[in-house]
């Protein structure tokens, strides 16, 4: 019998190319597709993922991993690490019963649209109904994905979005931030009120200018447009697969300051992709270990390198050019000033990188009482507004911008929500590692030399693909797991210094 | 057991989506994808092609043919031509030999790279082992359908693009062009030579404004955007699928004339795609007949109804508002001029109505010749000049602009070439029987009203989809089949009243 592994490549690659598929589709149907399209395009990525899935759960694949486990001593590392993942991919499609994917993708559906009347309504008690089903199929596929995995149900779901990731070890670094956090933030927001007040530039900002500042400091940092695009959509996101990365924006023409962010922060996620090891296209291995690391590295470009005074040296001019700016306002120390504003908010998408924890924070401990049942959903409104107070000292004065606020509950994506704030603390862990171990990058910045940085995570993290887990890449890249410590020197750095 | 032709329709929905993902991913290649993502492309689109022919060619599906066929008194009309057409595909699908289909694959990529250089090089001899190996393949390929359909091999290859069509049929429609349209053709360019000269508007034409007029144009002639879009591709083309059609052009600043006369022709097979039986989507019925009746839609609304007088003193207005226009050159009479213009070329793709059918016919006798083996490729070139001489009066000074000028045989397309001609004459054909049934269409068209003409078509033409083979369709509208006498009356009333 020939050995299993290459033929699990084969069908992997299979695999992958139908997600593939369904990675540029995504991206038509939120960026060029017409309205009448929906239905149509619904269809077409159902049948691709059935048919991904199909393919994923025949029983030979699963008689493959076997024999190729057995045979594991003749492969190498990157293989070794790609059979994981292949293990881990047919695990999470083999656990599930169809007809709990199926219940499930159903109630999610009508949730999601339910949601987005129930949110400009204010309507919670509306969408509860609806939530509550999502909420209890969701404990199901945890339940069966925990026993599939040996890990805790609230954990197995945790694995969907971030392999690895433990919520113990969550929760030693969010008590951690929730503690150190409303005092920082309470003396960033006292510093920052004895500072000259922020003046943002006024406009109009024409688009077209927007978009090609956007994609000349894309060029700056290092995105290859051969492998890419910048478009428009109403959410901004960054898709596509590593040799064809769609990113996009959304533009106001009234503020450029925030859709340029916007395209830097998805410039991270772009260059990421475009670093993934090209030998390992469509296989498992070839791709991010999790959601968590793939933030981190938007939030490097974004908060640790383009809002600071470095960078914005080297950006102002270009920004003040792209719009024929005059004035104070297009001063660097005014420009940091505006993209470092802190103040806490009602709503997490808006909030500043020091209050943005906070709302995850909230989340993560409300969805995980949730899941354990030690939490009813009705209850859910009432125990938000004593979070946001808690950790952040201001309450929500309807649930529009409180407990409605986002779209992950309602489309079933429980255990997303800690990754994000996993990334920012990654990102500082990745920044303060690069600078340390490469001593060109941090003078270079203000110079607009982002080569030797664009090197370093091209080395260290990009070109890795999911070798490893995300804590073990921490460890190999900056000596430690996760960890919160330089996010926080980050913090005392850029606000209270 | 359950009656089988249910479950069929449950399969072919499966293939039908993975073509439709395979459709989307094709018009984003040709107008969205950076160049650098080709590779992945590439195999994207192979995946999901292979991924088709797999589920296609289970041997389920032959079963449950089989047993549908026996059951098929219980189906009704749609039921029963898509059941026949479920069966084509499946035909065609089981065969090849797995090994002919990659080699020609392979061949046909090959030389079709071959030729993008062997063109601008004027290059035949360096083509000639390319295209050798692509001809035998294909005439292998003929040869295997031909015993799987009981048709003649040539016939078989027309199937794949023309369902039901003989070249028995198609010999007796040509030779009559042939044996017309030399003398029709000197007759049309005298009586041109003794009316004034056309004058071509001079531009610049920006391209907004062009594809504002473009679109305004579309929407009169019952485009719609909601299910829709115009883009720009290197090589103009109507892709997407029924409910979100993907029309493209090619614009010239200096010229404004032939993008818009060719997105009016994708408007055509736009409008075709939008009419397709909605209830019927993703199943082979819900698909047009064939390409001679999807070329017949854009013929109709390009040739047939926008290049009339009676559309242009419509349109003129529209023209001379988007461009600011004054003078002659956009009186209706002159347009209509120039968009009547008859002369005799060497380029396929840049002939008028007149000369386009013997372009057309010249290639049809020489792919018949050489998969008969009755002419020898390396004697293609001197066929092709004796050909262009007889038919055109004009002999092309090199290959370049000769033999050498189409994608097709390069790339294994043998037996597509007549669907062109055949499209024009069943245009013809239908716009004449439109026009006998329903006394408003023709009126209408000076004033912008189409309305009649597309419930016509809707009704006659595209809500039928491949309910009818393209004869049998064109005897139920119009009383007969494919027929060659509307045409020449149309040019006759064009070219020589």
């Amino acid at each position: 019998m020939s050995p299993a592994y290459p033929e699990l490549e084969v069908r992997f690659r299979r695999i992958g190319a139908l997600a593939a598929a369904g990675a540029m589709l995504d991206w038509d149907a939120a960026t060029m597709m017409p309205a009448g399209a929906a239905e149509a395009r619904i269809e077409q990525l159902a049948h691709l993922a059935l048919t991904r899935q199909e393919y994923l759960t025949r029983p030979e694949i699963g008689d493959l991993l076997d024999r190729a486990e057995a045979e594991r001593a003749g492969l190498d590392a990157w293989q070794a690490a790609n059979l994981r993942e292949m293990r881990r991919e047919w695990r999470q499609a083999t656990a599930l019963p169809p007809d709990l994917v199926e219940a499930l993708t159903r109630a999610a559906n009508r949730c999601e649209l339910r949601w987005r009347k129930a949110r400009p309504d204010n309507d919670f008690e509306g969408l509860l109904p609806l939530l509550e089903e999502v909420l209890r199929l969701t404990a199901e596929k945890a339940k069966a994905l925990a026993a599939a995995t040996g890990r805790a149900p609230y954990d197995a779901l945790l694995d969907l979005y971030e392999p690895g990731a433990r919520s113990a070890a969550i929760d030693l670094l969010f008590d951690d931030l929730a503690a150190f956090l409303p005092g920082f933030l309470a003396r960033a927001v006292e510093r920052q009120a004895r500072q000259p007040q922020a003046r943002p530039p006024a406009g109009p900002f024409p688009i077209e200018r927007q978009k090609a500042l956007g994609e000349s400091l894309m060029r700056e940092l290092g995105f290859e447009f051969e492998r890419g695009r910048l478009d428009v959509s109403a959410h901004p996101f960054t898709g596509g697969v590593p040799d064809d990365v769609r990113l996009t924006t959304r533009y106001d023409e009234a503020d450029f300051t925030k859709a340029l962010m916007g395209v830097l922060h998805e410039t991270g996620h772009g260059l990421y992709e475009l670093g993934l090891p090209k030998a390992w296209r469509l296989q498992p291995v070839g791709s991010a270990p999790g959601m968590a690391l793939h933030e981190s590295q938007s939030l490097l470009i974004e908060m640790q390198l383009c809002r600071s005074r470095a960078f914005l040296e080297f950006a102002a001019p270009a920004m003040r050019a792209a719009f024929e700016g005059i004035g104070a306002e297009w001063e660097p120390a005014n420009l940091a000033r505006l993209y470092q504003r802190v103040a806490p908010g009602l709503i997490r998408v808006d909030a500043d990188e020091v209050t943005y924890p906070c709302h995850v924070i909230l989340r993560y401990r409300l969805e995980k009482a949730l899941l354990a049942g030690d939490l009813k959903l009705a209850d859910l409104p009432g125990a938000w507004r004593a979070g946001m107070r808690d950790l952040l000292g201001i309450e929500p004065p309807d649930d529009r911008d409180g407990c409605l606020q986002d779209i992950h509950w309602p489309s079933g994506a429980f255990g997303y929500f800690p990754t994000y704030t996993m990334g920012a603390i990654a990102a500082a862990q990745l920044f303060a590692a690069a600078k340390r171990q490469d001593a060109a990058i941090e003078p270079g910045i203000a110079r607009g030399e982002f080569k030797p940085l664009l090197a370093w995570l091209r080395r260290e993290v990009h070109g890795r693909g999911h070798l490893h887990h995300t804590d073990d890449l921490l460890r190999l890249t900056t000596g430690a797991p996760l960890s919160v410590e330089p996010f926080k020197a980050h913090l005392a750095a850029r606000y209270l210094a």
